[in-house]
C-alpha cells in the first residue's frame, strides 16, 4: 500500500475500453469496465454508436452503480467505447465524467483519456485566450478544443493535428459516428492494448478487460501510432515519429491488476520477480514474510521464496465497498477501531517480520504499517520495498506531489528508516526493478520511464512545472 | 390538462432561482426550487459561492432527489443560482443539466435561462463553424459562448454584447464568483420577478418561491433589464430599447403554480375570471360542471358560479409519483387501468356535464376526456376552454409543433367539436381572456404575447421557422 | 386538514385490497394499493398465491417505492391481496408491515387488516400468558393467534370462533393457499367494498381503487359478513347476528378520497353537501371562502355557493414527496420557510375570509392557520368546520387522543373561538352533517358512528379504555 | 472455492456479535458485523437497549446498505446484538431477518443464532400443533416459543429449558432489557468467542470482529455454557452437562477469515499447514503451484513453500460487489464473458499445474475450473484437496446436499479424478487435517466435528434425516 497520500494527488488515472463491430457492444464494454474498476472508482460511462447517433451513459459511481440492465440495452450500436475515472479530491464533478461528448461543425464526437498532459494548462489558457469555454477541468476537453478548430479536411488530419500539439501521456479513444480513432502518446507512458473477441476489434487499458469479454490479446498500441477502424476496416498510422517506448513502471509496481499482462508480462508475475530481486539484494533473517495488500503480495511471496523465510498472513485489508461505509469518528478511532489495514496477532506476535511494500511516496503510511506490525508483537520489522526510491515528481499522471514532499527526495536511507520505525530498510536497484520486470531491452531505460526514480522524463517538461516539482 | 403531445414538444420550460447576500443561499435555493418543481421535472441544480470559487451540485431527477442535507451544506457561500429543467424527449442527458458551468478566460461562470431562442441554431451554426464545441443541446451554451468570444472589457459588457445578438425568450441568471447578472429579454416574454427576505434580494420565475422562503415580491425585472448585484450593492442597467411588454399568456392560462402572482396578478384568480368571462360568452344549460385537473380547475369554478350551475369534481388526476411508478403494459390498460385521469361516476353518471379545459392544442387529449366522461354515464358533455383557438406554433419555448398539428390552425369550431365529440364547444375570445386576466393596458396586444393565437410574434421570426411552423 | 397532533395518535387507518380470479392480480393489486396510498404512507405490501405457496413482497416506503415490475411479476398466482399502512410514530418498524403472513398447523396464512379492536391489548395479554409470542405491535397478529388456536376443524369455522373475540373496528382479508376470506366487523365501521374486474372479485377500502383498475362497484361488505372465495366459487356467510351499520363518519369528513363513494354516496359530494348545511347553518358576511387543503376544499366550495360569497385559492399546501424532503432547521424556520401551508396574500389581503376546515381535535393547527391568513393582510377570519365538535376518544383506529386533549370535550364555542383567534367560529350540527353526507336512514344514528361526536360508542368500551379517554 | 451447488444448500450459516456496557454499543456492533459480512450477505440487523426499550434496525443487504449513521445513532444504549445472514434460496423474505425480536409475557427478547438444529422442524410440527405460529422459517423461531412456553419463573431458567429441548448446532445471543445470554450448544459445533474492550464484553462468531473494534480476546464460549451478563456483572452458568467440544472443522477449511483465530489457532496459518501437510502426503512435479480464490490461497502457498515449487497467481476471481451486478445473459455466457473466476494464461501456459482447492462437494465446479486452467494452455493439471472426501451430509448449518449428491459418497478416488478431469488428484488425510490445523488433543476426533468426513456425528440424528441423507 502506497502513502495515503498519493491517491489525494491522483490525477487523471483512469481506465478506457473500446470496441468494433460486435451486436452488444455496449453490453462487453460494461464488462470490460468492471475489470478495470481498479483504475478508476469515480465515476462511470459509455457511449455507443450505429453509425447515426450517439448512446451516452454516464454518471458518478461505481460501474455497477452506474449502469443497469435498461441503460446498457439503451446504448445500442456496435461500436462503443467507455471510461472509468479516478477519484481526485475537489473536482469531483458531473461534468467531468467521461467519455467527454462534443458536437461541433463535424458532428458529434466523444473522446476517453488515460493519461495527463505536461501542457494541458498552458494549453488550455491559449484556448481560453481565444475565446474558448471549459466545463470540464479534464485534459480532454482541451484536446476537443483543439480537434474542433483544426482547418484541416479530415477528421483523422484534425486529430493528427491536435495530437502533435500535446505533451505527455495519453492512451485516447475517440469515437465519431463514422469512426474509432485509438491513439497512443509517442512515448507510450500509459499502457494500450488491442484484441479480438468473435470478429470485434477490443482496446484496453489492462488484458485483464480482455480475460473477461473472452477476448484474444494481439498487441500494445505503438508509440504515436492511430489506429482508424471504420467502414474500410483497420488501419494504422502514425501521427509522431518514432520515439523509444517509456511505459510508466509504476504500472508494474502499482497500478495494475496482478492477472493482467502490460507489454506481454504478466504484471503478478513481474511482481513476484521483483521481490525476488530484492531478496537477493537485501535479505535479513527474520521469522515470516507479509505483504501490504493488496499490490505488495505477490512480491512478498516472491521475498519469501527466495529467502525460504515463511509467507504469512501478518497484515489484513479490511474492504469497505462503496460509499456507504460509515466512517467511525475520531472518538471510535481513539477507541481502537481500525480501518483499512489490521495487523494479525497470532502472526506476528513475537516474530522478526519482513514487511514487503511496493513503494514509499511520503514516508506517512509507512510508519503506521509498521507501528501496527509493532503493537501486535512483533519484536523486529524489516521493510522491503519493492521499487526503488521515488525522488522526481510525475508529471504524466501519477503523482503530482511537489519535489518537497517526496521522503527519498530529501532525506537518505538512513533517515527514511528512523522516519518510518524499521528496523532495517531496503529498497530495490532501478537494474533490480527492471530485471524483476522482465526488462533486457537495449531501449533507453528498457522501454520505461523511471522518471520518478532517476529524473530522466521521456518528454519536455515546461520549465515552470520542473520549478513546482521543486519548490 | 392540455393534450399530452403538447409535452412532448415543450422546449425549455424551467424554472430559475437566485438570491444574493444571504447566509443560507443554497438552502434558500433549494426551497425556492421546490416551489418552481412544476416549470420542471428532469433535472435540478444549484450553485453558490463566496466570492471566491464555486460550489455546485447537480443532477436528473425531483429537487428532493437530487438534494440532500449533505449536498446543500456543501453549496457554501452567501450568492446561489438554481434551475429545475422540464422533461423534453431524446436528450435527457447530463450535460443538459442546469445552471451550465464553465471557465473562460475572465474565471468561472455559471447560467440557468428559462426561455428559448428563435435564432439559437443559426448561432449554434455559426460558432461551431468558428470552431465552438457544444456539449448540451441548450441555448445556454449559446450564450456562454458568445460570452467568453466578446472583447469588451467588462463582463457586463461582454454580457449587453451577446445579449444583443439573442432573438427569442430568455429570463436569465448569470453568476460569477464576483457578480450576479439577472436579465429578461426586451419583451419580457418569460416571467421574473424580484423579491427581498432579511436584506438579500432574491429572483424567481414565480413568486410562489418568495412564500415558501419567506420573501417579499418588490417587481417584475422589465423588459431589456439587467440587473447587476455586486460589491458595488444593486443596480439596474439596460441592454436593449425599451420595447413594450409581450408576457407569455400561457403563464396564467397553464404554467404558472395558483398562488403565484405573475406581472403583480395573482393566477389562481385570473383563472378562475376567465371562466367567468367564458360563462358571460358561452353560457350552457347543465347540471354540473368540472374542471380538468389541475390548472383548469379554477377555471370551472368561475364558470360554475357565474352560470350557477354546481362545480363538482367529475374528473380525478391520479398523482404518480417519480419515475419508479410501474407503467400498466398495453394489455393492462386495455383491460381497463386507468391512467392519469379518471371520471367520477358517482358525480357525472346522467348528468349533463360542462367540462371546462385550459386550452386545446391536437385535440386528442380532450376527444379522450370527453369520452371518459360520457362511459361514466353523463348524457352531455360541453367542453368550454378559457383560452382562445391555439393557431400558431409558438417559437419562445412553450410548444413547436408544426401548424398542421394544431387543430385550431386547420379545423372550423364546428369541426373541432366533432373531432372531440362534444355537444357543444366554445373557446374564450382573446379579448375575454384578457378581461379575465385583468388587462386594462393600453399596450399592443394589453402587454401580452397572443401570437399563438393571433400570430403577431413580438420578435422577428426566420422565415424557416415559419416555414417549419406552416408546413 | 386537521390538527397535526392527529396524525401523531392514529392508529392503524390503513387500505386494503384484494383480488381472486385474475391472471394479473399483483398487477392490479399494485394499482389498487396506489389508490389507496393516501390511507397509508409507511408501509406495503402483497402476497399472492397460485394454489401452492404464498409469494410475498413487502417493505417500508410508498408503493411506487417498495414494487418493481420485477418484484410484482414475482408475485405470481390469479389471487392476490394487499395493503398500505399508516404511519405511527414510534413503531416504525419492519415487523409491522402488512399483510402479515404466518405459517401454522393449516399451513400458510396472510392477513391484511384496517381497523382497531377495543379489546386487542387484552387478547394480546391472554394470548401471552398462555405463551404466545408476538412480532409485530399489530392487532393483526392478535387475530392470527387466535385463528391457530382454534380447534374448529375448517378455517373458515377457526376464523370465525376468532372474530367472535373481537371488540371493535376490522375489514379483514384472509388469504390461504386455498380460499380468500373477506370479513367486515359486525358494526361495519370501517369501509369495504366488492367489485368485479373481468370476471374477478375485488376488495377495496375505497371505491377509488375500482376505477383505477377499471373494476365496477358491486356492493358493500354488510356487518357481520364473511364472504368466502375459493374453489366452489363466491358464498356470503354471517359470523356475528346482524347490528345496525355504523359506518365512521370521519371517512366522509376526512380519510377518503373525494372521487370514492363510500356506502353508495361519493365523498366529494357529501363534503359539498356539508360545506352547503354549514352555510345553512351559520352564514356569515365576508368577501371570500378558502377551504383548508385538502380534504376542506369541497366543503368550502359548497359553503361558498350556497352563500354567494366568492370561492378562492386562500391557502396553498405544499407538496413535498418522500422521505426526503429536507426539513427547514429552526433557524430557517424562523427567516420564514413555510412549512405544508402557506397563505395567499393576493388573494385575502384586504378581505375578510371565511376559513373552511372539516374538523377541530386540539385546536393548534386551526390557531396557526387563522394566523397565517391574517399575517397574509386578512381583516377578519371567520372559521366554519364542517363537521360537529369532537368530544370523546375514537376507539377503532381514528384517534386515541385523550379526552382531556380534545379542545372541545373541555371548552366552550366561545371560548374555542378565542383560542384559535377567528372573530367567529361554527361548527356543524350531527343533524347537518347527517344531511350533509345524504343520510335519512332510520338507523340509529343514521347507520353511522358519531361516537366521537355524541359518545355513543357502537360496542362495549372496556372500562379501562373510557378512562383513558377521560383522563 | 467450493462447488457453486454448496452455496445454494447453505443453510443457516451466519454471524453473530454482540456488546454489554459500552457507551457506543451499536456502532461497535456494526463494525463487528461488518468483519463478519463473509458470514453471511443477505441480510444484517442490530437490536439495542439502554435497558428500558429496544431500538431495532433490520433489512435485507450488506451491512454498508442496511445501516447509515442515523439509523446506528437511532440505536440508543450500551448494550447490543447484531446479526448477519447467509442468502439462501427462496425464502429470501424480510422475515427472516434477524436478531428475531419478539414480545412475550415477559417482555421483549431479541434472539440471533449461529446454526442449524436437528429437530427444529420435528419442535416446528409440535408447537403448531399446539397452536403456534410462525412468521419466519428460522429456527430460532422455534427458540423463541419454547422459551416463551415455558412455565419456569426466570428468563434464565426458561432459556435453559428450551435449550435443553434442542439438538444441533447453535451458538446463541438472547437479549432482554434486563440481561444478555450468551449460550453455546452442548457440543460447541460453531465458533463463539468473548473478548473485551474498554470494559465492555463483547462476543462474536469471530475474533476478526474483535480486531476491527480494538477488543482484547479472552476466551472460547464453551459447550453447554450460558454466560449471563446483567446488573449483577457477568458469571457463567453450565444448561448441559459437559461433552467433548466438537467443533466444525470447516471453519477452518472455508468458512472463517484468515486473519481469525478460532480455538486459539489462526486460521491462515492452519490453512497453510494444510497445505504442508498435503504436501507430505501427495506431492507432485510440477512447474507452479495455484490456488482457488479466496479460501485455499493460504493452503496453495503452503504447497508451494514445502514442495519448493513456485506459486503463481493463475486464478483471478472477479469481485462482483452488490446486487447491482448486470449478469450475463446466456448468449453472452456462451460469447465468453467470464464469470466469478478466470485463468491467468501467461501463468499457467504450457506449465504443469498444481490447483489447490479446499473442498470437493459435487465434483462440478472442480471440474469447470480445471478445465478453465488447461484452456488456458496448462499442460497438466494436479488437483489437491487440503481437506478428506466428503462422504457424509451435515446437519448442522453447513450442507444439506443429500448423500447422493456428494461425488466422494458414491465415487473411488480414481472416478473422482476422472470426473473432473485432472491429471492427478489427492485429499489430505482426516489425520493430516487435524495436525494441519495443530490440534494434539486427547479429545475423541481431537474436539472437531468430523461428521462430514467420518459420519460420526456428535448429537443424535433423527432417523428420517439420516434416510434423506442416504436417499
Amino acid at each position: 500500500m502506497q502513502d495515503e497520500s498519493i491517491f489525494d494527488e491522483l490525477n487523471e488515472e483512469c481506465g478506457v475500453f473500446g470496441i468494433v463491430g460486435h451486436p452488444t457492444a455496449a453490453a462487453l464494454t460494461y464488462y470490460g469496465l468492471h475489470a478495470l474498476q481498479h483504475r478508476g472508482q469515480e465515476s462511470a460511462g459509455i457511449v455507443s454508436t450505429n453509425g447515426d447517433r450517439f448512446h451516452i451513459h454516464r454518471d458518478m459511481g461505481l460501474v455497477t452503480e452506474v449502469f443497469s440492465t435498461e441503460t446498457i440495452e439503451r446504448c445500442k450500436g456496435t461500436v462503443a467505447i467507455g471510461h472509468v475515472r479516478y477519484s481526485t479530491t475537489g473536482a469531483s464533478e458531473l461534468a467531468n465524467v467521461q467519455p467527454l461528448v462534443f458536437t461541433f461543425a463535424r458532428g458529434e464526437i466523444a473522446i476517453a483519456t488515460n493519461g495527463n498532459l505536461v501542457n494541458g494548462d498552458r494549453l488550455r489558457a491559449e484556448l481560453e485566450a481565444e475565446g474558448a469555454i471549459f466545463q470540464s477541468t479534464t485534459d480532454t476537453e482541451v484536446i476537443a478544443h483543439l480537434i474542433a478548430r483544426s482547418r484541416e479536411e479530415t477528421i483523422e488530419c484534425a486529430v493528427k493535428e491536435a495530437l502533435n500539439r500535446l505533451v505527455g501521456a495519453y492512451a485516447l479513444l475517440i469515437l465519431t459516428n463514422e469512426q474509432l480513432l485509438v491513439c497512443q502518446d509517442p512515448h507510450s507512458l500509459r499502457p494500450l492494448s488491442m484484441g479480438m473477441v468473435e470478429g470485434a476489434y477490443v482496446f484496453s487499458s489492462e488484458t485483464c478487460a480482455f480475460d473477461i469479454t473472452g477476448a484474444e490479446y494481439i498487441r500494445e498500441i505503438e508509440p504515436g501510432e492511430m489506429v482508424i477502424l471504420d467502414d474500410r476496416g483497420i488501419r494504422s498510422e502514425r501521427f509522431a515519429p518514432p520515439a523509444p517506448r517509456s511505459l510508466c513502471s509504476f504500472e508494474y509496481i502499482y497500478f495494475a491488476r496482478p492477472d493482467s499482462d502490460i507489454g506481454g508480462i504478466n504484471v503478478h508475475s513481474a511482481r513476484k520477480r521483483m521481490g525476488v530481486q530484492m531478496a537477493l539484494e537485501a535479505p535479513v533473517e527474520a521469522d515470516v514474510v507479509t505483504g501490504v495488500p493488496d499490490s505488495s503480495i505477490s512480491a512478498a511471496i516472491g521475498f519469501a521464496e527466495a529467502t525460504g523465510i515463511s509467507y504469512e498472513l501478518g497484515l489484513i485489508k479490511n474492504r469497505y465497498v462503496g460509499r456507504t461505509f460509515i466512517q467511525p469518528s475520531q472518538m471510535m478511532r481513539e477507541r481502537g477501531v481500525k480501518m483499512k489495514l489490521s495487523a494479525v496477532r497470532k502472526v506476528v506476535e513475537g516474530k522478526r517480520v519482513v514487511m514487503v511494500d511496493d513503494s514509499i511516496v511520503r514516508g506517512t503510511t509507512s510508519r503506521r504499517i509498521v507501528q501496527l506490525i509493532r503493537d501486535a508483537g512483533a519484536t523486529e520489522v524489516h521493510v522491503r520495498i519493492s521499487s526503488p526510491p521515488v525522488k522526481n515528481p510525475c508529471f504524466y499522471g501519477i503523482d503530482t506531489a511537489d519535489r518537497e514532499q517526496l521522503i527519498a527526495a530529501t532525506h537518505s536511507l538512513e533517515e527514511i528508516r528512523r522516519a518510518i520505525g524499521a528496523d532495517s530498510l531496503a529498497f530495490l536497484s532501478p537494474e533490480g526493478m527492471l530485471r524483476g520486470i522482465g526488462r533486457e531491452s537495449q531501449e533507453k531505460n528498457c522501454g520505461h520511464c523511471l522518471a520518478c526514480f532517476n529524473g530522466d522524463y521521456p518528454t519536455v517538461i515546461e520549465q515552470e512545472l520542473v520549478g513546482e516539482g521543486q519548490r
